[in-house]
């Protein structure tokens, strides 16, 4: 009889969104006629610069992609102004996380993140046999007093989501700033800023900055929300080139396809692609609050691409209505969030078909 | 100071084989011009099967890749005549052996491998904070029944890699089955066939009848060889539903992107262009064998898809001179064999290209 390490049997997997086939598949729906608003994908797809990037990289992808992805840390550190020892890559920030969890977490140590935090904390924390310490949420936000009171003696990483997922709530720089400072030194934080190129210009902060000022701080990015890049998994951290150089100790050589690496560069290079996506998604987010609350339906102020919305005792037949009419959003039952629904923006036209769905739906209520 | 758990420390990043565009920036050479024989690819390229797949899938990769990987899973599971719930996709199997070292492995364990093993096998082990217990080669070779006795009462995983890499190396099935058969239940013994392909017809054994007689056996395989999709990142295990089912739940989502997955499925469809490879892989073994014995260079007998070649004092000029003519073998250095070279087994051309060079080489010595 095989012996897992204890770890194992506690793990949860991490709740993905429906793929489109496989909803077509249950419900012997045309895939084509299928909205998916359940990952906080970019409706727009990618850049064409990325994707033309991209096929050329197919051509090549016999050959191992480069280990050390030269070129992408090369543009990220042009476009960020920092050096490439700086730079962490992996396969979504997603790969990031864990390859922190292995770096800095163990049997015995601990890890802190807040209620309603992105799934993938817990996940990698448990992984490693380590603690998780899940601190109470405010208002659907991460407490940050009561995160730092939460630290013990053990505690070797603490993540911060900002803007959060599932939630979409935002922490104040200043007060995020003044978070890190206080933190104990041998503590990481990790600052997971995966939709942080959604937020509007007067609540951009220079997370950069504080990595200067910070050596425990690691900033997470990834290629896979407003970069239209999530079938590609491509993410990255900025951290002083110490903590660089352990997560790229433990680094798997090859962890981000070559294909992901040339379609990376050519999405940073297109500007305009992202102004589009920021403008798309601010339309977007402003049309599904407002097409909710005509509905009496409540739901949280989003910094991100994607609504957070309470159905209440109609979460669950509300979303079987919706699947059954082939739109796909996405329970947050596994957050303890069981009254809500959460709902990726998409492009007008799916925003509308959402609406008009819930609508006949809350109507059958 | 952030405090990293002390494997860390310990650990030995994977040496990777020089990138083609490492080489032309360090020496000034025309990209194009650079033969690579280092990392034991497919020099045919990927089936055009796969190429179209994957260039399709390019299209959709704004969305999430299937967490499930239900296409490809039913493409193998037809393939190999096995259930899908025994399946376990990876990036790659260095992916995959990544998962069976975090299931099995922690502080307090050990794991059993082979001198001139594969060096991901020490990797994954330390990595997890495990002990790894080495066993000296015979004749380059895994000694099984030395790997039998070296383990301990805290081994929980023993890795075999047949052929093995990087000594082409292979071991008789009937041996083989006999040690999986006589090994202790609650050891995982991993069967590392990353280059089964390139065996021929009369060296071929069926492995996964093994999977039904021993639950604790672990077939690994990738598409990064012989099927030629390196650079995208995608294998996968065929184990017992249980030891999957671990595997499985602490496997990040999203660890093989859309167009790997896509890829991958093209590659399995083209029969020819697996035939083809095992063709020109067969006479590129006996080009640069014969060529190396006309050199009076010293090489094993190879399984796999390159061969071990000896140049004793001269080895690092020899590599030196190599490279600044555009020609990348693998130093093997890191292996304990510092007087030898790993060469994959190019075009014909490339091949004939390579004895030249290497002929040259030697006549400088």
């Amino acid at each position: 009889m095989v012996d897992v390490v204890s770890q194992v049997l506690k793990a949860h997997p991490y709740q993905a969104g429906k793929p489109i086939d496989e909803l077509a598949r249950e419900f012997g729906i045309d895939p084509s006629k299928i909205v998916k608003l359940a990952s906080n994908e970019n409706p727009l797809g990618m850049s064409p610069k990325a994707r033309r990037n991209a096929l050329r990289a197919v051509q090549t992808s016999a050959l191992y992609p480069d280990p050390n992805g030269f070129d992408l840390k090369a543009s990220l550190s042009r476009q960020f102004d920092v050096p490439q020892a700086w730079i962490t890559l992996g396969a979504g920030s997603n790969d990031i996380l864990e390859l922190i969890a292995s770096a800095f977490l163990t049997m015995g140590r601990s890890a802190v993140f807040a209620q309603y935090a992105f799934s993938v904390y817990a996940q990698a924390t448990l992984r490693t046999g380590a603690d998780g310490i899940v601190v109470n949420a405010r208002d659907f936000s991460h407490d940050l007093d009561a995160m730092n009171r939460a630290t013990r003696g053990d505690t070797k990483v603490i993540f911060v989501a900002n803007p959060n997922n599932p939630t979409g709530t935002y922490l104040a720089p200043d007060k995020l700033e003044t978070f890190i400072a206080c933190m104990r030194s041998d503590i990481v934080v990790v600052l997971d800023e995966a939709y942080n190129e959604y937020l509007a210009p007067e609540f951009q902060y220079d997370s950069i900055a504080w990595v200067k000022r910070y050596p425990n701080l690691i900033v997470t990015r990834t290629f896979s929300k407003a970069y239209g890049l999530a079938g590609l998994r491509v993410g990255y951290s900025i951290s002083s080139s110490e903590v660089a150089g352990f997560l790229n100790r433990i680094r798997p050589a090859f962890n981000v396809s070559s294909v992901a690496q040339a379609a990376a560069i050519g999405a940073l290079e297109d500007q305009d692609f992202r102004e589009q996506t920021f403008r798309l998604n601010k339309h977007g987010l402003e049309q599904l609050a407002t097409g909710l609350r005509k509905l009496a339906i409540p739901c949280l102020e989003s910094y991100g691409n994607f609504v957070l919305a309470r159905f209440g005792a109609n979460t669950s037949r509300v979303n079987a209505y919706l699947l059954r009419h082939g739109i796909i959003v996405r329970s947050v039952d596994n957050y303890g969030l069981g009254d809500w629904l959460r709902i990726s923006v998409g492009l007008p036209d799916q925003n509308e078909l959402f609406l008009r769905t819930l609508e006949r739906a809350l109507i059958g209520a």
